[in-house]
């Protein structure tokens, strides 16, 4: 499969596609706004990820013969409107909030202009890459602020939801704030590091857990990390890991760890910790897997375990609990017939299920200490003087308001990226995505990064997108 | 990325892979077994899928000049070593559940036999495959049931985990029973049917709703369902979509139906339903989608809603409530110096996580009247005579017994289908397994496929696999 395939869209897309062609439509510029409603995992935090690979797919978006016969074959399609297929390109401009942005509901993360059937084309196909990371890398940020900087591997290939489920959630996860992964071809393609111990496999190909134990530390007494629960923790793993340990001392080594995979994780490492301290091993780190999400990561601390560095897969790479972002992407402006812009809304829901018209800028106001107060959403040009206090009315609570003063440092968080379908810089490496994320979540108030019932962060929508709102919203259709 | 790339793989098998290597155990015989230990949403069923992709990764499985190079350049693996990986192919016996098959915990669905270091290599990747196909499967039988047979249109691309999440829960989806999808790339690579409508977006592409609606009919007659919820769906949608049924109705065409996309969907298809029919439209069909799933559906269902057909997505291919299957892959005999089979076993945790030993296989027993009776697993040669009283032995209660009585027709539930790394037969077309994928599901006694606390389908051990397995438990290593 091409990976920038066109057809790598909702069919209806396509169908409308063809109907604003018929219609004169089709070159008629358009706005798009990606946001979404809530925070997966009632997070106070969601990390942005994924726009790397989401201009990859833009660049390189182009309808090929074969593609464009399957859809004659199809048979909805007229002839006239497939030759334009063949000669299309992606034309537009994009604006987005770098990787590794900390961003709340309602306000736009990637914002779209360009010719409408463009637009539609790549809704698709731009929702599955960025719900999907964004979703992954917003899970492994609270796993690691749960697990501690740089003690976090993640694991998650063979639970992953497809191949590409496992190469993206290991990019995401990475950014999130893991230090390696176990996915060879993702380390590989990301030159980020490949990490791993041993399976229950090793142990069950020798008769006896002792003798595969040293045949793996004389193999690898450098990555010497033995898998103790195979046949039983307490009696036979540990005790036999601690064996070897001592072997190892006498030929001038150092056993690095041992790792448990199952049982109670908490119970297991506090003894497993009591007798290799009792064994002079205090140096050997304790690993563990199983399962694992920030949830039960924070619950173990808080019981006391003993544990050095987590193994964490199928939760994180599957973003268990909730397993996707309910990204959407609506039209919030569209060019008239006379080429004025006129705002868009989707209003059939009441306040929380409205969309915001116009185009629009989000802008992030900081406190003179360099924490995050607040984000303001408003019209493209509007720009409020940020220099007075600045008011900021609530997005759902209709007519509630606010006044932010004393305001230090304002970011734009929609930053070009794309200008007539052209990359305007290189994208930024995946360290420094991931230092951004890590920098952005310290700039965070803490209550905003505990996992239940986050202290809300607050978004406004400014006095003109709310006076434009409101008056779309009381007009009829 | 290439689609078979052996780096697909956890970094440990190949650290594990170099080790049996230079230990001399690489090309020791191994079985090893797939099989899970609770089904997926507490299911009754799990309905088996991915068999095809998995073979078409094994059978292409070779290291290219670029991924051995980037494991020299790792620095962990020899020369020697390397090279040898140069020349692997896969040469293993697999034997499976045909795709499509109800299957439950603790029985094998997959068994891999050959050499020990390939099949260390293949885990990740083949528990990838199964894992997710497996679990989407299950996810959309446990949908079609709810929305009656070939109601359902799979629309998840945009929320899927990646693009291969989104390619593999459409196949997945169609094996479970839905009638088409939405995926334009997905609908062209099975060869199944592509469907849409059309989105918001189109409606407020328009100046108005009545407009966007008469356009809509007009270039698509055949396809014209009318989403009618963008600004206010019974005061506006409904009705602008009468008053275009009765335009088409007097040019001799008919309105196909409309789509209720948000709201409460109960009361908005019975009132939408209502005032149709009030306009003589009764033929206009309804169509909901919405964050469907099967309790959604069941509930609507119950409340009497009007809805004739469902687009379901996100919850469907992210297999929402139970975002990953627990399959597992673990070791059950190995060749020993003297080429005779060992069994292993992993047993930490007492009967219920401990492993099966030995090479098994799967009997499915019917009734005389074709509906499933129970499964018995054992070792494989071991076939009980199925035209006496067969004893089974609980795999989890220990000691607690079954005979089963008047059997049947018996089924082999493990097929040969690929023996010294060729493919023994082409895999059959998507249409014949979705085919047994209905017909398994009908053989199941109804209390079995409900969805709150489904009649438990019985799995026994046979007698010498039980016998194999206590003898194992009691021994020490």
């Amino acid at each position: 499969m091409n990976r920038s395939s066109p057809l790598l869209t909702d069919y209806y897309q396509l169908t409308m596609m063809q109907g604003y062609f018929h219609c004169g439509l089709n070159n008629r510029r358009a706005c798009f706004d990606i946001f979404f409603r809530r925070p997966p995992f009632n997070s106070g935090f969601t990390l942005t990820a994924g726009l790397e690979n989401a201009i990859g797919f833009l660049r390189n978006l182009k309808f090929g013969p074969e593609e464009l016969e399957y859809l004659r074959e199809n048979g909805s399609f007229s002839a006239e409107f497939l030759e334009y297929l063949a000669g299309m390109r992606f034309t537009a401009d994009v604006w987005a909030a770098p990787e590794g942005t900390v961003v709340f509901p309602l306000e736009p993360i990637m914002r779209i202009m360009g010719p409408l059937d463009q637009l539609q084309l790549v809704e698709s196909a731009l929702l599955n890459i960025i719900n999907f990371q964004t979703l992954v890398a917003t899970k492994a940020a609270r796993i690691c602020l749960e697990a501690g900087q740089d003690n976090v591997m993640e694991f998650g290939l063979r639970r992953a939801q497809g191949f590409d489920g496992a190469m993206s959630a290991t990019r995401a996860a990475y950014i999130g704030g893991c230090a390696a992964t176990s996915n060879v071809a993702a380390a590989r393609k990301l030159g980020i590091p490949a990490k791993g111990t041993h399976a229950h496999a090793w142990v069950t190909a020798f008769p006896g857990e002792l003798e595969a134990f040293r045949e793996f530390v004389n193999l690898y007494p450098d990555n010497s990390i033995l898998l103790v629960d195979t046949y039983d923790t307490l009696k036979s793993g540990v005790p036999n890991a601690i064996k070897v340990a001592r072997e190892m001392e006498s030929r001038g080594q150092k056993l690095i760890g041992i790792r448990l995979d199952s049982g109670d994780l908490a119970f297991l490492s506090i003894e497993a910790r009591r007798m290799l301290d009792e064994a002079g091993l205090a140096a050997v780190k304790i690993m563990c897997s199983s399962e694992l999400d920030e949830h039960i990561i924070h619950d173990l601390r808080i019981q006391g375990a003993r544990i050095d560095a987590y193994g964490v897969g199928t939760r994180l790479v599957t973003a268990e609990g909730d397993p996707s972002l309910t990204g959407v992407y609506k039209m919030a402006a569209m060019e008239t017939d006379d080429g004025q812009w006129r705002m868009t809304m989707k209003k059939a829901e009441g306040l929380k299920k409205s969309t915001l018209p116009g185009v629009k800028q989000v802008y992030r106001l900081h406190e003179k200490t360099g924490e995050m107060m607040a984000d303001l959403v408003e019209l493209e040009g509007a720009t409020p003087d940020f220099t007075r206090p600045v008011k900021g009315v609530h997005p759902v609570i209709d007519g509630a308001q606010k006044v932010y003063e004393d305001i230090g440092h304002v970011e734009q968080l929609l930053a070009p990226v794309m200008k007539n379908g052209e990359v305007v810089a290189d994208p930024p490496e995946l360290g420094v995505i991931r230092a951004r994320a890590r920098d952005q979540l310290a700039r965070l108030h803490p209550t905003m990064r505990r996992l239940l019932n986050p202290h809300e962060y607050k978004v406004s929508l400014g006095p003109k997108l709310y006076a434009a709102a409101k008056k779309m919203r009381e007009s009829t259709v």
